[in-house]
């Protein structure tokens, strides 16, 4: 049986396309053109692209162009979908002159002013509570887990998370804690139940402050965990400790400066803080896809740059812990629970949304498993302080008596 | 009975002394003038200043000042010579214009090029072996100790330093090491002892590589452990692991790039690397008299600092740990040590070298009680790295069995 010809411009545009993605071992085919990668490693991925103008689209602008394609149905992937975006993500080159103009453009367009940030955050995090429950825990968890063992559930890596950020933070019966961008309340919750500590926990995110409250009412700490709809650099009153886990990344390298105020002003030169967020070994703008699609304004920073404002506080940085694969194992619960409710995100959402929310999760998996993205937990303490443990043992013998020769020490005068 | 008068001119020295060292709780003195802070608190010292140039000397550059004036006996401190210290360190503004013209001199005077780092480390370190033994641990290590517990003796806390180390760097049998400023060779013994690998050491202190050489013949490891008088910049090879420890601080903000590239030409996308080094809160350059006569070139990094120049490389940063603490238990072993071998000291360098060097101990014990400085270790890894575990519980618990599911994976293609 004869193939049909092959069209020499469809040929081109294939070679300019994998020309940006390098050797990968992916096929790309568009009808009955087909371009293979110059390597002896076996191809475990088929791209389909539906006609001409979706591979023009993606030659321009491959993140976008395959995002956006991908999401309307236009691309198909055969082969593992997560193993194929790590070899693509893993390549040096798809960022071109017409990626960076983009970039720029978003940058501006999606500054995290304070109406920039209430318009980004209320973007993703107000979707639904209805939808994020298809796929998170019980507890609404939507960050980072962490697996003391490879195996061990969703719920209970989650768990494990929140006492390890309380075990970081060294908490103690009595004390007062401040959290920014609290999410959907589960560690403010879990603070004062598990630490006996009161809370005040900030969000501008109106459908995760209400759920949060509900649940601190259930979960009867009510009376010692305020959540308060506003916005972080709003965050008043003085407090033993900071914490924020998952918001650095959508408060922009510009803002950083203002946060270090915000946080000296709430802990001062004796309080400890932890911060958890999304960062890179290097820098760079996260993807224009994600960023028009999923996270507006959402920038992960290096360590380099994240550490910087605290210099000007004389915060002492204690203790850095990278998770990467813990969040790459975390999404791979997701996408396992957003795969057995794909049915009900289609019915709810369409079948785009949930294609593209397949991507991203997907997606995420691959970046974290490759290196591209990190995850950083860093725990810091003012000039003054004087309650955090010599050594970090205590974050891995939990049962272990605290002794008072133990604390940092610190001559006062 | 009568006191002599006071002289106008001595009260407004002094009140110029004082108003750049705030109201520490430290009386001065010179004669029978005498100032007292303005402050509540009880006086914990005095300064006994021996003539007026002594305390203009003091005034114009109090660092300096004080340091040769203290070394030459033309200070006396009555009280605690620490905690003295501390409060002093803790008072912000004694650096003026006359302190910045000198520092910046010395920026260039001292900078780190192969030659001024040849000079710079053989003033310091090549002062001689038998100074050193009379009161650091047997095993000649110069850096901070680790303190599982704050009542170990020095020589359990650098031995479970070293173990630390091979711990964090998760070396196993057979594995490659470089190590770049390796002291007096214990780490590199070590590691090839106790962890079956084999170690390229370079240093370029004379005494110290000799020294090495001997140590390690000595312990039956001198044909797995190589020690190269040669500047880092010089090193050759590939290898598994990288390691330096207490050299960055005498490397230089400048030379950061070039070190990077040294640590990717020798360890690749595959490796793992491990820094231990001084560190600062906040960017600010090292006393000027610790620069003059004791470490020549040295500049202790902010984190931020100091983590950029793994940023090109793509390298992930998973670990820090600050042991700041441990470095202030660390000195004040070896200043006790000292002080009962003052009289040895006194009688091979003379007094004003003892009285300098008792300084620097006391200085160097209260720098780090109030978070003047900072000690930091960093472990980092090659994008490709496999082989570190998930969690660091095993560096807590290290009689358990690691076993292959908790490394790092990676998909390989």
């Amino acid at each position: 049986m004869n193939r049909p010809a092959t069209s020499p411009l469809d040929r081109q545009l294939l070679a300019a396309l994998r020309s940006s993605l390098g050797p990968v071992p992916i096929a790309l085919v568009l009808r009955n053109t087909e371009n293979l990668p110059n390597t002896n490693s076996p191809i475990i991925g088929t791209v389909r692209i539906a006609d001409r103008s979706t591979l023009l689209a993606m030659v321009m602008n491959p993140e976008l162009g395959f995002g956006d394609a991908y999401s309307a149905g236009r691309i198909e992937m055969e082969g593992d979908l997560v193993r194929s975006l790590e070899c693509v993500y893993d390549s040096p080159g798809i960022r071109n002159w017409y990626w960076r103009l983009r970039s720029k453009w978003m940058d501006w367009a999606q500054a995290n002013t304070r109406s920039g940030s209430a318009r980004n955050i209320h973007r993703h995090y107000d979707l639904s509570n209805d939808f994020y429950r298809l796929w998170l825990d019980e507890q609404m968890l939507y960050t980072c887990a962490y697996f003391p063992k490879p195996d061990v559930s969703l719920e209970d890596a989650q768990e494990a998370k929140l006492d390890l950020v309380c075990r970081k933070l060294c908490l103690r019966p009595g004390e007062t804690v401040v959290e920014v961008g609290c999410g959907w309340g589960a560690l403010a919750i879990y603070m004062a139940q598990h630490y006996g500590v009161s809370v005040k926990a900030f969000n501008i995110s109106h459908e995760q402050i209400v759920w949060a409250r509900e649940c601190a009412e259930r979960a009867g700490v009510g009376s010692s965990v305020e959540f308060v709809e506003d916005d972080y650099r709003n965050a008043t009153g003085r407090f033993d400790a900071f914490v924020s886990v998952g918001m650095l990344e959508h408060v922009g390298l510009e803002n950083y400066p203002e946060l270090g105020r915000v946080i000296h002003r709430a802990i001062g030169d004796t309080g400890r803080g932890f911060l958890h967020y999304l960062g890179r070994n290097h820098r760079q703008p996260l993807s224009v896809w994600i960023r028009k699609r999923i996270f507006p304004g959402g920038y992960p920073p290096t360590l380099a740059e994240s550490l910087q404002f605290l210099e000007p506080h004389n915060y002492s940085v204690l203790d850095v812990e990278n998770l990467r694969m813990h969040y790459a194992r975390t999404i791979e619960h997701w996408l396992a629970r957003f795969e057995s409710a794909f049915d009900t995100v289609v019915r709810e959402h369409g079948l785009e949304f949930a294609r593209m929310w397949r991507l991203y999760l997907a997606g995420s998996i691959a970046t974290f498993r490759v290196g591209k993205m990190q995850l950083f937990q860093v725990v810091f303490a003012g000039s003054r302080c004087q309650s955090m443990p010599l050594t970090r043992e205590h974050l891995y013998t939990p049962d272990r008596e605290e002794t008072d020769n133990e604390l940092w020490t610190r001559a006062t005068y």
